[in-house]
């Protein structure tokens, strides 16, 4: 039903299902505030990647999952039996992968700013492949591997300069980006050289991020061929061959109704034939692509499940729907103004009158999940709302700001549902405090 | 040292000292990123809210510490012994106060939505008042009290119509508020009138807050005198007298160099003179004022320190020197824009020559702690640095984004230092994993 933006998402007897769940039964078994993730969903999201790339990409592409979107043991379990890799951000998430029994050498280890622990940590844990951000750290990944007697292969980060014309915040591909180095400044043929005169690190190839939640019909296609342009280059000039091309996430998805609804398999054909051609062109064998897909992985595959706590008709201003969670299981509105589709979960038939604003319960005038909404004028305190599309950036993204507690994650299979992460508890909040 | 923003800052032999500790110690002894707090300026803060209100307001009037600006046991102890009432926002913050020792009849409960067990929890703690935010809670919290057989304190919280003129997201005493109850419309009136009518609670009077980081000149004032011509007219047309007015928070406090340094005993005394007039006016006994400082108590007592991991010159372009934190642990400026004052704490003395942004760690091109600041051009990857006025809704809003760890939280007092909050650990991270 396509006015529920995802194909997982219907409504019988005015209850609203999700993946073939009654989401009033969810809330009424695991409580709210709620994430529910769909796994079949999630699974489905990966095949398409993996199908595709392998279909339509050089021989020996391959997706890798970006685990900043949602990170829990659960996932990468998910993630090892779709054969996915993962790109990892931090010593958290390596950690939290490693405990899943996730296989390391498939992990990417990306950040602006790591640490010689997290260097340690990484190496510890096999990490793979180091994106390697800037000179500092290529240096400190050489003195660790040195130290450990091996050789670390790393890929580099290089901006090319692709401006995705998305907000400016989640921006990260033009040359004054805090991240990586810029081809047009030379500091990319820079850090090149350095690399390759280093003897503990294995220059495998180049990384490229171009931005998030990318619509732009030409972004990834200009984006590749920039870095294409510049493997080139370093082949005549250093005689070196990037066997790997990695061009970071960013597929847009969507959110609410007039969002474009991206075909991924379709674009990743497009992105193929521009590679080749592009290769052919410039007389280079063509790398292995991967992509770093999080939020089109797992966005569509969540959704929180909240309880209204008061109702506040304002006459002549406002009205206010105020539910259980807020900016702290989702900032996503308080930081990028972002919009969701929200629907009365126990009652699918309503007529959507009322124009309101969905607000959290945060002592805060900016604690808002969706603004300018429309909701039934008879939805009341104890009703059951579901925001739809929140499986990423929602529950990584969680604080325990006025002391809220993060939700429970449940994982919906067929049939089955279970927890993927218990509800925090009062004795957690306060677990380090002395 | 009116450069240092603060008068607990100073500078020895290039060290950067925080209520008299040298911050590179602390550093070494803790690790980065860290929080600290200088409980002697914390008590400072509160004995100047004590102090004036009990000198320039209506006899009885007092303070409350509001939590949300920073929450964890320590402070619970610290209000305890300077006679500081709490304002708290949820279970959360009733938990940490609670299990701290704090006696609960001092602590006002507010929130826009309290849950039924919420409300239950509040009252089995002894919480001694609630500011009632809407109808839905009035009678949540009459059948609450009936069900326990006790008689609720309430107060009730209106909208005054003040507009600070802060930031929208944190002004919240204009009309279209989703806190309390309109006065312009009749909202504040009816519900006066409904809570009169309830057996199981006792209204004690009324609340306002008309914004945060308020510096305006008579934004108190004005609230203030609107707020007593409702209780006026409230004794006049049903003959209810408010005995304590709560006037809610906001002071503004200095964060840069060209912020206001406000004058808070003076502002006090300014407010008791105008409510002393405006009651003499209104023919009415001046009710007890209560105010909720919370970022001013804190936010000068704090300060985090953080390590360089990266420097980044981008000629033509941008320079960035990236830290070991970001976003997640204070994500003021990715929410609000916010702006910091920042030291090179291991080198206070060189000249600030670049211009750069403090960057984080996190995979986001909007994890920003400053922009367009000055640091040395010499600064590396290795080096301290300090960030000033982070006491207020830094460690409250920390997230585990990037699955980065919760910096720990230091406490200093004269020549003693000691853990308030441990830092949290990996085990802590994914304790709920399934």
């Amino acid at each position: 039903m396509s006015d529920y933006i995802c194909g997982n998402i219907s409504a019988e007897g005015g209850k609203l299902f999700f993946g073939g769940h009654d989401t009033t039964h969810l809330a009424e078994k695991y409580g709210t505030p709620l994430y529910v993730y769909d796994e079949q969903r999630i699974r489905h999201n990966c095949r398409i990647y993996r199908h595709a790339m392998s279909e339509y990409l050089p021989r020996g592409s391959f997706p890798l999952y970006a685990g900043k979107a949602a990170c829990f043991r659960a996932l990468y379990r998910i993630m090892s039996e779709e054969n996915m890799g993962v790109d990892v951000v931090s010593s958290g998430e390596i950690y939290t992968a490693f405990s899943a029994g996730f296989d390391m050498r498939n992990a990417f280890f990306h950040g602006n700013c790591k640490t010689d622990e997290d260097i340690a940590y990484a190496m510890e844990c096999g990490v793979g492949y180091f994106v390697v951000d800037n000179r500092d750290e290529l240096f400190a990944v050489n003195r660790e591997a040195e130290r450990k007697n091996i050789k670390q292969k790393i890929l580099l980060r290089l901006t090319p300069g692709v401006d995705p014309h998305t907000y400016s915040a989640v921006n990260t591909g033009c040359v004054d980006s805090k991240f990586g180095n810029a081809i047009e400044t030379g500091q990319a043929s820079e850090i090149t050289r350095d690399a390759l005169a280093l003897d503990f690190v294995t220059l495998c190839g180049f990384h490229c991020h171009v931005g998030s939640q990318v619509f732009g019909e030409d972004v990834f296609e200009r984006a590749a061929e920039i870095m294409l342009r510049f493997i080139a280059e370093t082949e005549t000039k250093i005689g070196y061959h990037a066997e790997i091309l990695n061009l970071g996430g960013g597929f847009g998805v969507r959110y609410i109704e007039s969002d474009p609804d991206i075909d991924i398999d379709n674009k990743i054909k497009t992105l193929g034939i521009h590679i080749s051609l592009c290769s052919k062109k410039l007389g280079i064998i063509a790398p292995r692509i991967i992509l770093e897909p999080g939020r089109s992985i797992v966005a569509d595959a969540g959704m929180t499940l909240y309880t209204v706590g008061s109702v506040k008709k304002i006459p002549g201003y406002k009205n206010y729907v105020a539910i259980d969670g807020g900016m702290t299981d989702n900032p996503r509105f308080a930081l990028y103004g972002s919009r969701y589709t929200c629907l009365e979960a126990g009652m699918t038939g309503r007529e959507h009158d009322m124009k309101c604003d969905l607000v959290g319960r945060c002592c805060e005038s900016g604690d808002i999940i969706a603004k300018d909404i429309y909701l039934s004028s008879s939805v009341k305190r104890g009703d059951l709302i579901a925001v739809f599309t929140t499986g990423a950036y929602n529950y990584s993204m969680a604080s325990n700001y006025n002391r809220l507690l993060i939700p429970a994650v449940v994982m919906i299979n067929g049939q089955k549902d279970y927890i993927a992460v218990k509800r925090q508890t009062y004795a957690d909040l306060a677990g380090n405090d002395m």
